[in-house]
């Protein structure tokens, strides 16, 4: 599956369409051309339809979303669903405003999306529609752990067989799952945290599995999670005294821009639970 | 001071709003996470009463201000005022533009501001109300030093006295002021100069240690300022032959990552004046 | 000439003001502070006006373009136009959305630029005013190829006398010209595409150099082409086992910061074609 999937985003070299937040963009693009693929980034309303029709899919994150954004997330997420591309949401931060609870409840009811990925505290709003996220990351008493896995494992899956998605929770632990399957990842390291918007470059890099991988949702999804955590891991590998965060998140790039299948396979803690 | 104040930081991990410019805001987020605090960034004006409302503090950079933003920037100013939330201002370029400075002046007497942080130019345009800053960068003519320190240091504490706030005015010395007191600090090099956004960084920075030591302002910006002198200074020991500001810009980030209490105290040049 | 152009960079520190995408806005600033610039970004249009008028010349690039934005190119434009300021377009995937070509060709045909810089394929939309550009990056059937080349000059030159402008399309080899005469540079890396924005950083580089270098500006554009591609050489002789396109990125930078004159003299692939 993790060969399979990566190779054919080298092969295919996917390129997507990503309205995403302007603190994290730039790593966003970045992990795109480092994984193989490419990236567009248009939020404008008047633009985002003709440049979701030239990609394969489309990355929604909403963290630093605006009136004039949101609009555009609406009507390129209904193109690209037209279109039969593959959409992701990352809905950051929802449960920590109104504004953003409101977008992404909004969003999932009348968008179609091939996976949602978040952290544990944005996933639970998802699920109900209402949240209390403390920021932009998860809360330290959501946290999925060895104790509450199986519980957390059946959440996502209840909650992607009633979004018709594969939900990807990440965190020191992750789960991606559909209706029917889940896999649990062990790889990433704790450091990862400590640079922004690892997980908005998670996103960018899950959507162009999407796009490289059709039909294959829930392998595309977890093969991106593998990688992103193992990345992390060589990254950190790398890491000389006196390196610190941002030095990490130019290495985990870095490792991304290196992997390769073998790698890949070989470092994964990937399983079906 | 300095180690006490770095402490509260690393207990309290306090979390900061930023409205904040698009050309720095991921450096920023990545030194609030270095230095053991918490990035948000919203500038929807129905973002950010929520948004404000759960983080410790605010920060405002006018740097690349729009009529969207403006608004959001006095929203979440009242809302973290009435909370007592600490509120910092880096007015960016405020003397360039008639709309910089009318917006600067305007924020100053609306929003109670617990510091602001700016070059001497911006300082000054601050103090009178109109300037003629020569861009983003401080005119050569109102730079501080050794000859007109003691004036400069009046001057900042006239200002933080008639706007009840702490003024830094950074540059090659550094003065930190309120009505009463004054650090004059003397740590940092010239090349910082030469990489965007080490005044917007240093702002972010200001404004957690503002948030994790409440009651003690003018103690926790000169902390701030110390310490991103301090890193600027390990951070360019590291450099290697060929080596740039790019690089620079990491090393300096990373830096701050690894930074101690001993490391601060056993290297500041900070002087109460 | 490469060197005198450097040197006046180097001499006068030219301040450009930028109006550009949200991606890559960080390495641009950076670029400009490396070269011997300096940058300030404002794309409110209540705000342009003013600070194009402290700078020495803009440099406008489409590749976020949103409805406010589009407004404040105009503006600027207009301004640097009665002020003889220098006027860059990078009309960033032009021909990928009706949006942008609309934008590019109704900004060429109000604003006179000095200089445009762009891939072929946006190239060829801004002179038929229309296209099918594939996203941000050339599509290979447009590529400049030894093979196509004496054909891409000729074009690149009718369109500089047509538009009056200098015309700068880059790719594997790239091409400067004006009505008269144009400069063929074979420097840089293939790998250069796998880094978000290079081609945005070029621009604001040829920006800095157009601004220092009043009368000049075929060989100021085919100076900072040639700097460009020289940086990504330095850059890649740099990289190390392990590193990838995030760490080729400070790498380039770095040897823009690290350039001078001789180094120019020595590595450029430049000549009169």
């Amino acid at each position: 599956m993790l060969r399979e999937c990566w190779e054919n985003v080298q092969r295919t070299k996917p390129l997507v369409h990503n309205i995403t937040n302007y603190v994290t963009v730039n790593d966003v693009a970045n992990v795109l051309l480092a994984c193989g693929g490419s990236p567009i980034m248009s939020d404008e309303p008047e633009d985002v339809e003709d440049i979701t029709s030239i990609c394969g899919g489309l990355n929604i994150n909403i963290g630093t979303l605006n009136e004039r954004s949101i609009e555009a997330m609406y009507r390129a997420g209904r193109r690209a669903n037209e279109l039969g591309h593959p959409v992701l949401l990352d809905p950051v931060g929802t449960g920590a405003s109104g504004l953003r609870t409101r977008t992404a409840d909004g969003l999932v009811k009348e968008i179609h999306f091939t996976a949602i990925r978040g952290n544990i505290s944005e996933i639970k709003t998802i699920a109900t529609g209402s949240g209390t996220t403390k920021g932009v990351d998860a809360d330290v008493a959501d946290a999925v752990t060895e104790e509450n896995l199986g519980a957390a494992v059946s959440f996502a899956k209840d909650l992607a067989g009633r979004l018709d998605t594969v939900i990807a929770i990440t965190g020191a632990i992750d789960i991606v799952a559909d209706a029917g399957k889940a896999y649990v990842i062990r790889n990433g390291r704790p450091e990862m945290g400590r640079i922004t918007g690892t997980g908005c470059q998670l996103s960018g890099l899950a959507a162009a599995y999407l796009v490289a991988n059709p039909g294959r949702s829930l392998e595309a999804v977890a093969t991106a999670v593998t990688l992103m955590g193992i990345a992390g891991e060589i990254g950190w590998e790398r890491m000389l005294p006196g390196d610190g965060n941002s030095t990490y998140r130019n290495r985990i790039i870095d490792a991304i821009y290196n992997m390769d299948g073998d790698m890949l396979e070989k470092m994964a803690k990937t399983e079906m639970f």
